[in-house]
């Protein structure tokens, strides 16, 4: 019976993991569980599962499931350290965090250097610290396990080969919902059209940075840190109707690649049954079916983000992290409606480019940069507000 | 240093194996080379390569090549006995096994006994006697490692994985030269209409082959030795670019595939290195650059060979052998002008129809099923022609 935590047990990943444990109840034991502030919706999995221990970030929530549930054996912990304490709980033998954005870098690495493996479906902590995140888990013999699409894939078709048959790996993008939109029209984009993704139902945050393709550059840099590999071997493809998640090309040229239909469901059943698989009641990929696949090279003029963030894998240190909280207070002002679509490139573009990059070698610089971007994010945001 | 023998030296597999043994000097040495009468090629790549020895099957070829390379310290061996005199040279680490057709078979079974490992690139020795000769195998640990680009693949994804987890592979086809011409049209197709397979450059035996999907069908029989996998998971999907080689659907409905440009250094370079691999300098898969994939189900009317191979390897036992050598047969009839291409799958379905199956519990069956069939098949073939 693997123990398994989830942080971020209410979002789009927590849910479907939930899915996947409640289907094999036999396998799985829900030890602890984190949310922000969704208590209604973790007093339900509670009532249900019975976890040791949760956790919830916002206290008036905590408090809230704190009384609902004082009958029930389960421990209610609150703020961030209450999340922390769930991250580290010694007898889990699996965390998956899926805490949305740079929130879950800390409860991510305190699993780590609890001695726990992680399985990483939020890319935001590998992108501000990958270097320290990795450090700390080979220290510990851990292996970090992908949950996203694309380092799923990757990481399935390294399984039995070696590193240095490794010539490049070529992460697929659908282009999201405005993949065919000019840079013009891209400017005016409504809330509900970006969120629209034409593949993957998603969480907000992760939606709108498919329709940027900042999430490819974000995925560029947790594959540099997932695989250890030099940014000249990350290659993106246009792939729009992302049967195809990801590929691997060897130094013969042989070319593996993981495909499947559209399901967070397959990667996140990979990771909780890793290194084994494990039967899915689910519809075959039938490609007889799906008649074509199509493949285009990204369109950098059009997609600045996927550039910039090239630019800034390159050149490291605390930049990656600015990138990070930069895209993360320009994409919170869209959906709150403070600026335009078009807005957040010119956001993340200007923070990026008035800091100073320093080497990123302690959580605290990681948290110094991420702190100092997000202030310089919201001047910007601001001043384009008051215009 | 590796030391390689080819069986089947001077066709299509052995001189691409050649050329890459020429490009790693330092990494491979070639030891024994068989061929059935090309004296010419032999003596060039005798001088070229020393090989301590070489055989060709008939008598003349044989004793012209010697009479040439008298002076050389290559030893020059006669027929068939001289061809498994190769096959079972001790200090073989590899044995490509590259001849064509049922020729093959008792090579191939040599080298096993011997205890050498044996690249296949022929598939009839498999077709004919897979049980036999995964039996031989297994009792002496040795793995066979598949050349074909399609059982290539399938061998590059499963390595890592459990057999446990493949829910189904799927071998893709180009389709051929005929893909999309109605049954009226197939009739009367000519040898050079035939011959022309869109994709790859082979010989002339494959390629017809692969122009009446026969080729796939045999090839859904050598999957099932090669992959130890019954019929109904063995699958056939249409993809005319030939650019994804074949693929595994997994339990957990994730689906790896192997990919690339057409080229058959790929796989053979890949068994010469097994369990590694090896730079080649090849041009990369540029999937942006090719645009497009396409996939259909097989049309099972128009290709009937196809539905007839499933149906062949369900019946087991003789049945398969017989299908080969009838197959054998009327391709040969059809490239020596004998018949039509339309009559290739009444040949071959008329005799597998006229064989009572039996058990294939030794060589000596699976060779007398052969000869029946040969015998039936050249009937019919009179008969046609007579008409």
């Amino acid at each position: 019976m693997k123990q398994i935590v989830i942080l971020g047990a209410t979002g789009s990943i927590g849910t479907n993991t939930l899915d996947i444990i409640n289907r094999f109840p036999d396998r799985f034991q829900i030890l602890g569980l984190t949310a922000k502030s969704s208590d209604d919706k973790l007093e339900a999995i509670v009532r249900r599962l019975k976890p040791r221990v949760v956790a919830l970030a916002d206290p008036k929530s905590a408090a809230a499931l704190a009384r609902r549930i004082r009958t029930l054996n389960t421990e209610v912990l609150v703020g961030e350290e209450g999340i922390k304490q769930v991250a580290c709980l010694s007898e889990a033998d699996l965390v998956i965090s899926a805490i949305v954005g740079a929130a879950g870098l800390i409860p991510t690495l305190s699993a780590i250097k609890t001695g726990t493996t992680v399985a990483l479906a939020n890319k935001e902590p590998m992108v501000m610290a990958g270097e320290i995140i990795q450090g700390e888990a080979k220290k510990r013999g851990l292996t970090i396990l992908p949950i996203d699409s694309e380092h799923s894939a990757i990481f399935q078709v390294l399984n039995g080969e070696r590193h240095i048959d490794i010539k490049r790996i070529v992460l697929t993008a659908s282009g999201g919902p405005l993949l065919k939109l000019s840079k013009e029209m891209q400017q005016k984009v409504t809330k509900e059209e970006a969120l629209n993704h034409p593949n993957w139902k998603m969480g907000p945050k992760i939606s709108i940075d498919s329709a940027t393709l900042m999430n490819k550059g974000l995925e560029i840099i947790e594959a540099k840190w997932l695989f250890d590999l030099p940014p000249e071997k990350i290659d993106v493809v246009i792939h729009p109707q992302s049967i195809i998640h990801s590929m691997v090309e060897f130094v013969d040229r042989s070319v593996v690649a993981q495909m499947g239909l559209p399901d967070m469901i397959v990667p996140i059943s990979y990771v909780l049954n890793y290194p084994e698989r494990t039967a899915l009641d689910l519809p075959s990929l039938d490609l007889a079916a799906i008649g074509t696949l199509n493949f285009a090279a990204p369109d950098f003029t059009r997609f600045p983000l996927l550039s910039l963030a090239y630019e800034v894998l390159k050149a490291g240190g605390t930049l990656p992290s600015v990138l990070n909280a930069a895209n993360e207070v320009a994409v919170a002002a869209f959906l709150n409606e403070r600026i335009a679509f078009g807005e957040i490139e010119n956001v993340i573009r200007k923070t990026v480019d008035a800091h100073l990059p320093q080497k990123a070698q302690s959580i605290d610089d990681v948290m110094a940069a991420d702190a100092w971007a997000r202030s310089a994010g919201e001047q910007t945001i601001a001043q384009i507000g008051s215009c």
